[in-house]
Protein backbone atom coordinates (compact mmCIF):
# COMPACT_ATOMS: atom_id res chain seq x y z
CA UNK A 1 0.00 0.00 0.00
CA UNK A 2 0.85 3.22 -0.64
CA UNK A 3 2.42 5.40 2.04
CA UNK A 4 0.05 8.79 2.30
CA UNK A 5 -2.86 6.87 2.74
CA UNK A 6 -5.76 8.82 0.64
CA UNK A 7 -9.74 8.99 1.44
CA UNK A 8 -12.93 10.18 -0.03
CA UNK A 9 -14.35 13.07 1.99
CA UNK A 10 -17.80 13.50 0.93
CA UNK A 11 -16.70 14.32 -2.36
CA UNK A 12 -12.88 14.71 -2.08
CA UNK A 13 -10.33 12.77 -2.08
CA UNK A 14 -7.56 13.86 0.55
CA UNK A 15 -5.18 12.86 3.03
CA UNK A 16 -6.72 9.88 5.11
CA UNK A 17 -5.32 11.70 7.84
CA UNK A 18 -6.95 15.48 7.52
CA UNK A 19 -10.34 13.85 7.01
CA UNK A 20 -12.12 14.24 10.32
CA UNK A 21 -15.74 14.82 11.75
CA UNK A 22 -17.04 18.21 13.44
CA UNK A 23 -17.56 16.84 17.24
CA UNK A 24 -20.59 18.34 17.21
CA UNK A 25 -21.46 15.40 14.59
CA UNK A 26 -25.21 13.66 15.88
CA UNK A 27 -22.72 10.48 14.77
CA UNK A 28 -20.61 10.88 18.01
CA UNK A 29 -23.39 11.93 20.03
CA UNK A 30 -25.50 9.18 19.50
CA UNK A 31 -23.50 6.82 18.15
CA UNK A 32 -25.80 7.16 14.71
CA UNK A 33 -24.36 5.62 11.34
CA UNK A 34 -24.23 2.95 8.93
CA UNK A 35 -21.02 1.28 8.29
CA UNK A 36 -19.53 -1.19 5.46
CA UNK A 37 -16.07 -2.59 5.39
CA UNK A 38 -14.49 -5.25 2.44
CA UNK A 39 -11.44 -6.66 1.52
CA UNK A 40 -9.79 -5.90 -1.22
CA UNK A 41 -8.54 -8.62 -3.68
CA UNK A 42 -5.79 -8.42 -6.74
CA UNK A 43 -7.20 -4.49 -6.77
CA UNK A 44 -11.16 -5.37 -6.48
CA UNK A 45 -13.11 -5.69 -3.55
CA UNK A 46 -14.20 -8.86 -2.69
CA UNK A 47 -17.72 -9.35 -3.08
CA UNK A 48 -18.17 -5.50 -3.92
CA UNK A 49 -21.47 -5.73 -4.90
CA UNK A 50 -22.76 -7.82 -1.96
CA UNK A 51 -21.12 -5.06 -0.07
CA UNK A 52 -22.90 -2.25 -1.83
CA UNK A 53 -25.97 -3.94 -1.31
CA UNK A 54 -25.98 -4.61 2.28
CA UNK A 55 -24.91 -1.32 2.42
CA UNK A 56 -27.69 0.37 0.89
CA UNK A 57 -29.78 -1.74 3.56
CA UNK A 58 -28.12 -0.67 5.91
CA UNK A 59 -28.96 3.04 4.94
CA UNK A 60 -32.49 2.10 4.20
CA UNK A 61 -32.83 1.15 7.58
CA UNK A 62 -31.09 3.58 9.76
CA UNK A 63 -33.07 6.13 7.22
CA UNK A 64 -29.85 7.83 5.93
CA UNK A 65 -29.41 9.41 2.46
CA UNK A 66 -26.16 10.19 0.83
CA UNK A 67 -25.02 11.67 -2.45
CA UNK A 68 -22.60 9.94 -4.63
CA UNK A 69 -24.56 6.31 -4.51
CA UNK A 70 -24.85 6.13 -8.13
CA UNK A 71 -20.76 6.51 -8.64
CA UNK A 72 -20.64 4.81 -5.82
CA UNK A 73 -18.68 2.02 -7.52
CA UNK A 74 -16.59 4.38 -9.29
CA UNK A 75 -15.18 5.69 -6.19
CA UNK A 76 -14.30 3.29 -4.46
CA UNK A 77 -12.29 2.09 -7.96
CA UNK A 78 -10.53 5.35 -7.33
CA UNK A 79 -9.65 4.49 -3.51
CA UNK A 80 -8.43 1.65 -4.52
CA UNK A 81 -6.31 3.61 -7.55
CA UNK A 82 -5.35 6.15 -5.40
CA UNK A 83 -3.71 4.19 -2.39
CA UNK A 84 -2.31 1.41 -5.19
CA UNK A 85 -4.04 -1.48 -3.44
CA UNK A 86 -3.57 -4.65 -4.47
CA UNK A 87 -4.45 -6.21 -1.30
CA UNK A 88 -6.29 -4.47 2.01
CA UNK A 89 -9.09 -3.43 3.46
CA UNK A 90 -11.50 -0.93 3.00
CA UNK A 91 -13.77 0.51 5.64
CA UNK A 92 -17.03 3.13 4.53
CA UNK A 93 -19.34 5.23 6.56
CA UNK A 94 -22.33 7.25 6.24
CA UNK A 95 -22.46 9.73 9.01
CA UNK A 96 -25.20 12.39 9.92
CA UNK A 97 -23.58 15.34 11.29
CA UNK A 98 -27.41 17.34 12.12
CA UNK A 99 -30.64 16.46 13.19
CA UNK A 100 -32.87 14.59 10.72
CA UNK A 101 -35.34 17.22 8.03
CA UNK A 102 -37.57 14.97 6.34
CA UNK A 103 -37.86 11.35 6.70
CA UNK A 104 -34.12 10.61 6.25
CA UNK A 105 -30.93 11.79 8.09
CA UNK A 106 -28.64 13.56 5.12
CA UNK A 107 -25.57 11.51 5.97
CA UNK A 108 -21.66 12.57 4.50
CA UNK A 109 -19.78 9.93 2.99
CA UNK A 110 -16.30 8.29 3.91
CA UNK A 111 -14.47 5.96 2.36
CA UNK A 112 -10.69 4.56 3.47
CA UNK A 113 -8.19 1.97 3.44
CA UNK A 114 -7.43 0.51 6.72
CA UNK A 115 -5.21 -1.77 7.94
CA UNK A 116 -5.77 -5.18 9.77
CA UNK A 117 -3.99 -7.41 12.08
CA UNK A 118 -3.36 -10.85 10.64
CA UNK A 119 -4.43 -13.55 12.59
CA UNK A 120 -2.30 -16.36 13.69
CA UNK A 121 -2.19 -19.38 11.34
CA UNK A 122 -2.96 -21.78 14.83
CA UNK A 123 -6.00 -20.28 14.78
CA UNK A 124 -6.95 -21.96 11.46
CA UNK A 125 -5.00 -24.93 11.98
CA UNK A 126 -6.22 -25.91 15.67
CA UNK A 127 -9.14 -23.52 16.17
CA UNK A 128 -10.09 -20.95 18.08
CA UNK A 129 -12.61 -19.46 21.37
CA UNK A 130 -15.14 -17.92 22.15
CA UNK A 131 -17.56 -16.13 25.24
CA UNK A 132 -21.08 -16.24 25.57
CA UNK A 133 -23.12 -12.46 26.11
CA UNK A 134 -26.92 -12.58 26.55
CA UNK A 135 -27.34 -9.36 24.19
CA UNK A 136 -29.03 -8.35 20.97
CA UNK A 137 -27.71 -5.34 18.99
CA UNK A 138 -30.26 -3.04 18.15
CA UNK A 139 -31.44 -3.13 14.59
CA UNK A 140 -29.30 -6.23 13.81
CA UNK A 141 -30.07 -6.19 10.34
CA UNK A 142 -28.12 -2.76 9.62
CA UNK A 143 -24.67 -2.85 10.04
CA UNK A 144 -24.14 0.32 12.26
CA UNK A 145 -21.27 2.23 13.55
CA UNK A 146 -23.19 0.70 17.43
CA UNK A 147 -20.18 -1.29 18.56
CA UNK A 148 -19.85 -0.46 22.08
CA UNK A 149 -20.65 -3.50 23.28
CA UNK A 150 -18.61 -5.61 21.42
CA UNK A 151 -15.80 -3.17 21.66
CA UNK A 152 -16.25 -3.34 25.76
CA UNK A 153 -16.26 -7.32 25.87
CA UNK A 154 -13.57 -8.10 23.43
CA UNK A 155 -11.32 -5.97 25.42
CA UNK A 156 -12.69 -8.39 28.65
CA UNK A 157 -11.07 -11.26 26.96
CA UNK A 158 -7.38 -11.85 28.14
CA UNK A 159 -6.44 -14.85 25.99
CA UNK A 160 -5.73 -14.40 22.36
CA UNK A 161 -7.48 -17.42 21.51
CA UNK A 162 -10.94 -15.77 22.53
CA UNK A 163 -11.42 -13.77 18.63
CA UNK A 164 -14.69 -13.27 19.31
CA UNK A 165 -17.96 -12.63 21.50
CA UNK A 166 -20.78 -14.76 20.61
CA UNK A 167 -24.53 -13.27 21.60
CA UNK A 168 -27.63 -15.26 22.45
CA UNK A 169 -30.88 -14.39 24.39
CA UNK A 170 -31.05 -17.27 26.89
CA UNK A 171 -32.44 -19.42 24.44
CA UNK A 172 -31.00 -19.08 21.16
CA UNK A 173 -27.65 -17.91 20.00
CA UNK A 174 -27.39 -14.50 17.10
CA UNK A 175 -24.28 -13.87 16.02
CA UNK A 176 -20.79 -12.62 17.06
CA UNK A 177 -20.01 -9.25 17.62
CA UNK A 178 -18.29 -8.89 14.06
CA UNK A 179 -19.32 -12.24 12.27
CA UNK A 180 -21.89 -15.14 11.55
CA UNK A 181 -21.70 -18.48 13.54
CA UNK A 182 -22.54 -21.85 11.91
CA UNK A 183 -22.49 -25.27 13.34
CA UNK A 184 -22.36 -28.68 12.19
CA UNK A 185 -24.52 -31.54 13.69
CA UNK A 186 -24.95 -35.18 12.24
CA UNK A 187 -23.56 -33.67 8.66
CA UNK A 188 -26.16 -30.47 8.69
CA UNK A 189 -25.00 -27.44 8.61
CA UNK A 190 -26.74 -24.55 10.79
CA UNK A 191 -26.95 -20.69 11.14
CA UNK A 192 -29.42 -18.21 12.44
CA UNK A 193 -31.32 -16.86 10.13
CA UNK A 194 -33.11 -13.86 12.29
CA UNK A 195 -31.29 -10.82 14.69
CA UNK A 196 -28.55 -11.16 12.79
CA UNK A 197 -26.25 -8.94 10.53
CA UNK A 198 -26.78 -10.98 6.79
CA UNK A 199 -22.37 -11.18 6.72
CA UNK A 200 -21.27 -11.09 3.29
CA UNK A 201 -18.75 -14.25 4.19
CA UNK A 202 -22.04 -15.85 5.27
CA UNK A 203 -23.77 -15.49 1.77
CA UNK A 204 -20.62 -16.94 0.84
CA UNK A 205 -20.07 -20.10 3.16
CA UNK A 206 -24.10 -20.35 1.88
CA UNK A 207 -23.66 -20.44 -1.84
CA UNK A 208 -20.44 -22.68 -1.04
CA UNK A 209 -23.07 -24.79 1.13
CA UNK A 210 -25.71 -25.30 -1.85
CA UNK A 211 -23.00 -25.83 -4.80
CA UNK A 212 -21.62 -28.94 -2.28
CA UNK A 213 -25.34 -30.17 -1.93
CA UNK A 214 -24.46 -30.11 1.29
CA UNK A 215 -27.90 -30.19 3.89
CA UNK A 216 -27.77 -26.51 4.99
CA UNK A 217 -30.75 -24.61 6.95
CA UNK A 218 -31.26 -21.02 8.22
CA UNK A 219 -32.64 -21.52 11.47
CA UNK A 220 -32.56 -20.90 15.58
CA UNK A 221 -29.78 -22.65 17.14
CA UNK A 222 -30.49 -23.28 20.76
CA UNK A 223 -27.63 -22.58 23.48
CA UNK A 224 -27.91 -26.74 24.09
CA UNK A 225 -27.00 -27.20 19.88
CA UNK A 226 -24.56 -25.57 20.41
CA UNK A 227 -22.63 -26.50 22.78
CA UNK A 228 -23.44 -30.26 21.55
CA UNK A 229 -22.97 -29.76 17.96
CA UNK A 230 -20.13 -31.85 16.26
CA UNK A 231 -18.40 -28.20 14.35
CA UNK A 232 -18.59 -24.81 14.93
CA UNK A 233 -17.03 -22.04 12.81
CA UNK A 234 -17.43 -18.48 12.50
CA UNK A 235 -17.74 -15.82 9.11
CA UNK A 236 -16.40 -12.65 8.70
CA UNK A 237 -14.86 -10.44 6.85
CA UNK A 238 -11.52 -10.76 8.77
CA UNK A 239 -11.72 -13.95 9.93
CA UNK A 240 -12.93 -16.00 7.02
CA UNK A 241 -13.81 -19.25 8.05
CA UNK A 242 -12.56 -19.55 11.53
CA UNK A 243 -12.79 -23.13 13.50
CA UNK A 244 -14.09 -22.76 17.05
CA UNK A 245 -13.26 -25.75 19.23
CA UNK A 246 -14.26 -23.64 22.74
CA UNK A 247 -17.04 -21.79 23.91
CA UNK A 248 -17.06 -20.23 27.39
CA UNK A 249 -14.54 -22.83 28.70
CA UNK A 250 -16.52 -25.50 27.22
CA UNK A 251 -14.83 -27.80 24.28
CA UNK A 252 -16.88 -28.78 21.30
CA UNK A 253 -16.99 -32.24 20.47
CA UNK A 254 -13.44 -33.46 20.32
CA UNK A 255 -11.77 -29.65 20.55
CA UNK A 256 -10.27 -30.08 16.68
CA UNK A 257 -11.63 -28.03 14.03
CA UNK A 258 -14.45 -30.66 11.90
CA UNK A 259 -14.13 -32.11 8.55
CA UNK A 260 -17.01 -29.51 6.94
CA UNK A 261 -15.35 -26.79 8.47
CA UNK A 262 -12.10 -27.53 7.09
CA UNK A 263 -13.44 -28.37 3.62
CA UNK A 264 -15.13 -24.86 3.60
CA UNK A 265 -12.17 -23.20 4.70
CA UNK A 266 -10.30 -25.11 1.46
CA UNK A 267 -13.15 -24.01 -0.76
CA UNK A 268 -13.36 -19.92 0.44
CA UNK A 269 -9.10 -20.33 0.37
CA UNK A 270 -10.06 -21.15 -3.58
CA UNK A 271 -12.19 -18.63 -4.61
CA UNK A 272 -9.96 -15.89 -2.82
CA UNK A 273 -6.96 -17.30 -4.38
CA UNK A 274 -8.64 -17.12 -7.82
CA UNK A 275 -10.86 -14.17 -7.41
CA UNK B 1 -24.13 33.52 24.23
CA UNK B 2 -21.75 35.16 22.38
CA UNK B 3 -21.55 34.58 18.47
CA UNK B 4 -18.94 32.91 17.76
CA UNK B 5 -18.88 29.32 19.79
CA UNK B 6 -15.84 28.38 21.89
CA UNK B 7 -15.04 25.06 22.86
CA UNK B 8 -12.16 23.23 24.34
CA UNK B 9 -10.22 20.79 22.08
CA UNK B 10 -8.35 18.70 24.12
CA UNK B 11 -6.09 21.13 25.30
CA UNK B 12 -6.97 24.30 23.43
CA UNK B 13 -9.83 27.10 23.19
CA UNK B 14 -10.59 26.94 19.69
CA UNK B 15 -13.89 28.13 17.17
CA UNK B 16 -16.32 25.12 18.15
CA UNK B 17 -16.89 24.83 13.97
CA UNK B 18 -13.32 23.95 13.39
CA UNK B 19 -13.41 20.89 16.54
CA UNK B 20 -12.97 17.52 14.99
CA UNK B 21 -12.53 14.54 15.40
CA UNK B 22 -10.48 11.95 13.13
CA UNK B 23 -12.87 10.08 10.88
CA UNK B 24 -10.62 6.87 11.87
CA UNK B 25 -11.31 7.65 15.37
CA UNK B 26 -12.77 4.46 17.40
CA UNK B 27 -15.38 6.91 19.03
CA UNK B 28 -17.05 6.76 15.63
CA UNK B 29 -16.06 3.51 14.14
CA UNK B 30 -17.09 1.39 17.57
CA UNK B 31 -19.84 3.94 18.98
CA UNK B 32 -17.79 4.59 21.95
CA UNK B 33 -17.23 7.45 24.26
CA UNK B 34 -18.19 9.43 27.71
CA UNK B 35 -20.56 12.01 27.39
CA UNK B 36 -21.68 14.20 29.90
CA UNK B 37 -24.23 17.25 29.72
CA UNK B 38 -25.42 20.23 32.15
CA UNK B 39 -27.51 23.10 32.20
CA UNK B 40 -25.36 26.63 33.00
CA UNK B 41 -27.37 28.67 35.22
CA UNK B 42 -26.53 32.08 35.98
CA UNK B 43 -22.68 31.68 34.66
CA UNK B 44 -22.34 28.55 37.05
CA UNK B 45 -23.10 24.77 35.94
CA UNK B 46 -25.91 23.30 37.74
CA UNK B 47 -24.95 20.48 40.23
CA UNK B 48 -21.37 20.57 38.35
CA UNK B 49 -19.71 18.75 40.67
CA UNK B 50 -22.37 16.45 40.69
CA UNK B 51 -22.25 16.23 36.66
CA UNK B 52 -17.93 15.81 37.29
CA UNK B 53 -18.48 12.85 39.34
CA UNK B 54 -20.96 10.87 36.95
CA UNK B 55 -18.29 11.72 33.96
CA UNK B 56 -15.82 10.44 36.47
CA UNK B 57 -17.53 7.35 36.81
CA UNK B 58 -18.61 6.76 33.03
CA UNK B 59 -14.79 7.15 32.15
CA UNK B 60 -14.01 4.42 34.62
CA UNK B 61 -16.53 2.20 33.67
CA UNK B 62 -16.08 2.67 29.93
CA UNK B 63 -12.35 2.42 31.02
CA UNK B 64 -11.13 5.79 29.55
CA UNK B 65 -8.25 7.81 30.75
CA UNK B 66 -8.44 11.64 30.15
CA UNK B 67 -6.07 14.22 30.61
CA UNK B 68 -7.03 17.53 32.47
CA UNK B 69 -8.77 15.88 34.92
CA UNK B 70 -7.62 18.22 37.80
CA UNK B 71 -8.35 21.47 35.80
CA UNK B 72 -11.54 20.19 34.51
CA UNK B 73 -13.65 22.58 36.57
CA UNK B 74 -11.51 25.62 35.85
CA UNK B 75 -11.52 24.56 31.78
CA UNK B 76 -16.05 24.64 32.36
CA UNK B 77 -15.08 27.94 34.23
CA UNK B 78 -13.17 29.06 30.89
CA UNK B 79 -15.68 27.48 28.49
CA UNK B 80 -18.52 29.24 29.75
CA UNK B 81 -16.55 32.80 29.90
CA UNK B 82 -15.22 32.47 26.33
CA UNK B 83 -18.90 31.63 25.43
CA UNK B 84 -20.31 34.85 27.80
CA UNK B 85 -22.96 32.02 29.12
CA UNK B 86 -25.69 33.79 31.68
CA UNK B 87 -27.94 30.56 30.49
CA UNK B 88 -27.29 27.74 28.20
CA UNK B 89 -26.20 23.83 28.42
CA UNK B 90 -22.65 22.01 27.73
CA UNK B 91 -22.01 19.05 26.56
CA UNK B 92 -18.37 17.31 27.09
CA UNK B 93 -16.97 14.63 25.41
CA UNK B 94 -14.21 11.66 26.10
CA UNK B 95 -13.92 9.82 22.60
CA UNK B 96 -10.78 7.45 22.33
CA UNK B 97 -9.05 7.64 18.93
CA UNK B 98 -7.07 4.63 18.96
CA UNK B 99 -7.52 1.24 20.28
CA UNK B 100 -6.44 0.81 24.12
CA UNK B 101 -2.88 -0.01 24.88
CA UNK B 102 -3.03 -1.00 28.50
CA UNK B 103 -6.36 -0.93 30.91
CA UNK B 104 -7.60 2.21 29.65
CA UNK B 105 -8.20 3.76 26.34
CA UNK B 106 -6.44 7.21 25.99
CA UNK B 107 -9.22 9.54 25.10
CA UNK B 108 -9.74 13.39 24.20
CA UNK B 109 -11.71 15.63 25.66
CA UNK B 110 -14.05 17.78 24.09
CA UNK B 111 -16.49 20.50 26.34
CA UNK B 112 -18.57 22.54 23.78
CA UNK B 113 -21.51 24.55 24.84
CA UNK B 114 -24.82 23.47 23.02
CA UNK B 115 -28.49 25.12 22.30
CA UNK B 116 -31.51 22.76 23.12
CA UNK B 117 -35.20 23.28 22.01
CA UNK B 118 -37.07 24.48 24.56
CA UNK B 119 -40.46 21.91 25.45
CA UNK B 120 -43.76 24.03 25.13
CA UNK B 121 -45.25 25.18 28.35
CA UNK B 122 -48.17 23.14 27.65
CA UNK B 123 -46.28 20.14 27.99
CA UNK B 124 -45.50 20.76 32.21
CA UNK B 125 -49.59 21.79 32.66
CA UNK B 126 -51.22 19.70 30.47
CA UNK B 127 -48.44 16.78 31.03
CA UNK B 128 -46.84 14.73 28.36
CA UNK B 129 -46.66 11.25 26.76
CA UNK B 130 -44.08 8.90 26.53
CA UNK B 131 -43.98 5.52 24.29
CA UNK B 132 -42.64 1.79 25.43
CA UNK B 133 -40.22 -0.59 23.89
CA UNK B 134 -38.39 -3.40 25.20
CA UNK B 135 -34.73 -2.46 25.72
CA UNK B 136 -31.69 -2.54 27.76
CA UNK B 137 -28.72 -0.16 26.77
CA UNK B 138 -25.47 -1.70 27.14
CA UNK B 139 -23.61 -0.73 30.52
CA UNK B 140 -26.59 1.74 32.05
CA UNK B 141 -24.57 3.04 34.38
CA UNK B 142 -22.57 5.06 32.39
CA UNK B 143 -23.14 7.80 30.42
CA UNK B 144 -21.85 6.97 27.03
CA UNK B 145 -22.65 8.40 23.41
CA UNK B 146 -24.18 4.97 22.69
CA UNK B 147 -27.82 6.22 21.94
CA UNK B 148 -28.88 4.59 18.70
CA UNK B 149 -32.05 2.77 19.58
CA UNK B 150 -33.02 6.17 21.42
CA UNK B 151 -32.35 8.37 18.97
CA UNK B 152 -33.82 6.25 16.65
CA UNK B 153 -36.99 5.18 18.34
CA UNK B 154 -37.40 9.08 19.32
CA UNK B 155 -37.43 9.75 15.15
CA UNK B 156 -40.86 7.57 15.04
CA UNK B 157 -42.62 8.87 17.62
CA UNK B 158 -44.74 11.27 15.21
CA UNK B 159 -46.81 13.15 18.24
CA UNK B 160 -44.97 15.89 19.48
CA UNK B 161 -46.53 15.21 22.96
CA UNK B 162 -44.36 12.12 23.40
CA UNK B 163 -41.23 13.28 24.40
CA UNK B 164 -39.15 9.85 24.82
CA UNK B 165 -39.27 6.76 24.62
CA UNK B 166 -39.41 4.17 28.05
CA UNK B 167 -37.39 1.25 28.31
CA UNK B 168 -38.31 -1.68 29.94
CA UNK B 169 -37.48 -5.49 29.97
CA UNK B 170 -40.57 -7.00 29.53
CA UNK B 171 -41.55 -7.19 32.87
CA UNK B 172 -40.34 -3.98 34.92
CA UNK B 173 -39.55 -0.64 33.75
CA UNK B 174 -35.94 1.23 33.64
CA UNK B 175 -35.21 4.66 32.31
CA UNK B 176 -36.18 6.63 29.55
CA UNK B 177 -33.66 7.01 26.61
CA UNK B 178 -32.86 10.15 27.92
CA UNK B 179 -34.03 10.40 31.82
CA UNK B 180 -35.63 8.56 34.96
CA UNK B 181 -38.98 7.64 35.80
CA UNK B 182 -41.08 8.00 38.82
CA UNK B 183 -44.06 7.12 39.34
CA UNK B 184 -46.21 7.85 42.97
CA UNK B 185 -48.99 5.10 44.21
CA UNK B 186 -51.16 6.23 47.31
CA UNK B 187 -48.69 8.92 48.38
CA UNK B 188 -45.41 6.41 47.74
CA UNK B 189 -42.74 7.70 45.02
CA UNK B 190 -40.89 5.44 43.20
CA UNK B 191 -37.86 5.24 41.19
CA UNK B 192 -35.87 1.87 39.61
CA UNK B 193 -32.29 1.91 40.93
CA UNK B 194 -30.97 -0.62 38.99
CA UNK B 195 -30.20 -0.65 35.35
CA UNK B 196 -30.52 3.16 35.11
CA UNK B 197 -28.37 6.14 34.36
CA UNK B 198 -28.49 7.85 37.93
CA UNK B 199 -29.16 10.79 36.93
CA UNK B 200 -28.21 14.19 38.04
CA UNK B 201 -31.81 15.73 37.91
CA UNK B 202 -33.23 12.23 39.83
CA UNK B 203 -30.92 12.89 42.41
CA UNK B 204 -31.97 16.24 43.19
CA UNK B 205 -35.68 15.10 43.06
CA UNK B 206 -33.99 12.41 45.55
CA UNK B 207 -33.02 15.11 48.05
CA UNK B 208 -36.53 17.40 47.60
CA UNK B 209 -37.90 13.48 48.05
CA UNK B 210 -36.10 13.32 51.40
CA UNK B 211 -36.06 16.94 52.88
CA UNK B 212 -39.89 16.84 52.05
CA UNK B 213 -39.96 13.94 54.13
CA UNK B 214 -42.07 11.77 51.37
CA UNK B 215 -42.72 7.79 51.02
CA UNK B 216 -39.49 7.24 48.78
CA UNK B 217 -37.89 4.29 47.89
CA UNK B 218 -35.78 3.21 45.18
CA UNK B 219 -36.81 0.20 43.76
CA UNK B 220 -38.46 -1.85 40.90
CA UNK B 221 -41.75 -0.91 39.40
CA UNK B 222 -43.54 -3.42 37.28
CA UNK B 223 -45.26 -2.44 34.01
CA UNK B 224 -48.54 -3.17 35.53
CA UNK B 225 -47.36 -0.50 39.00
CA UNK B 226 -46.80 1.80 36.54
CA UNK B 227 -49.60 1.96 34.88
CA UNK B 228 -52.13 1.86 37.43
CA UNK B 229 -49.79 4.53 38.78
CA UNK B 230 -51.60 7.45 40.41
CA UNK B 231 -48.82 9.91 39.23
CA UNK B 232 -46.05 9.42 36.40
CA UNK B 233 -43.31 12.06 36.01
CA UNK B 234 -39.69 12.24 34.26
CA UNK B 235 -36.60 13.60 35.55
CA UNK B 236 -33.87 14.95 32.85
CA UNK B 237 -31.70 18.06 32.49
CA UNK B 238 -33.39 19.48 29.86
CA UNK B 239 -36.98 18.22 30.33
CA UNK B 240 -36.08 18.81 33.86
CA UNK B 241 -39.17 17.67 36.38
CA UNK B 242 -42.34 16.55 33.12
CA UNK B 243 -45.60 14.77 34.26
CA UNK B 244 -46.03 12.00 32.16
CA UNK B 245 -49.85 11.48 31.58
CA UNK B 246 -50.02 8.85 28.61
CA UNK B 247 -47.93 5.93 28.01
CA UNK B 248 -48.44 3.78 24.78
CA UNK B 249 -51.20 5.58 24.40
CA UNK B 250 -52.88 4.89 27.72
CA UNK B 251 -54.03 7.42 30.12
CA UNK B 252 -52.31 7.31 33.77
CA UNK B 253 -54.90 7.52 36.52
CA UNK B 254 -57.62 11.15 35.13
CA UNK B 255 -54.49 12.00 32.78
CA UNK B 256 -53.48 14.89 34.57
CA UNK B 257 -50.53 15.91 36.51
CA UNK B 258 -50.77 14.77 39.85
CA UNK B 259 -50.56 16.31 43.14
CA UNK B 260 -46.85 15.33 44.37
CA UNK B 261 -45.64 15.61 40.78
CA UNK B 262 -46.94 19.51 40.51
CA UNK B 263 -45.06 20.21 43.94
CA UNK B 264 -41.76 18.72 43.24
CA UNK B 265 -42.10 20.91 39.79
CA UNK B 266 -42.44 24.08 42.12
CA UNK B 267 -39.69 23.07 44.47
CA UNK B 268 -36.97 22.38 41.76
CA UNK B 269 -38.25 25.44 40.17
CA UNK B 270 -37.04 26.90 43.31
CA UNK B 271 -33.70 25.68 43.18
CA UNK B 272 -33.04 26.60 39.74
CA UNK B 273 -34.57 30.22 39.86
CA UNK B 274 -32.22 30.17 43.52
CA UNK B 275 -28.95 28.85 41.73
Amino acid sequence: MHHTMIGFDNGLFRELKVISVPVTSLSINRGYGAFEFFEVINGKPFYGERHLDRFDRSLRLLKLAIDFRERLPKIIEEVIRHNQMEHGYIKMFALPHTPRTGEYYQAALYIFPTKMPQFDASLYEQGAKLALKEFSRFLPEAKSTNYLAGQFWSDEATDSRTVDILYHNGTTVQETSRGNIFIVKNGKVITPEKQVLKGITRSVVSDLLKEGQFSYSETEITLEELMQADEVFLASTTKQIMPIVQIDGQTIDNGQPGTITRQIMKEFQRIRENY
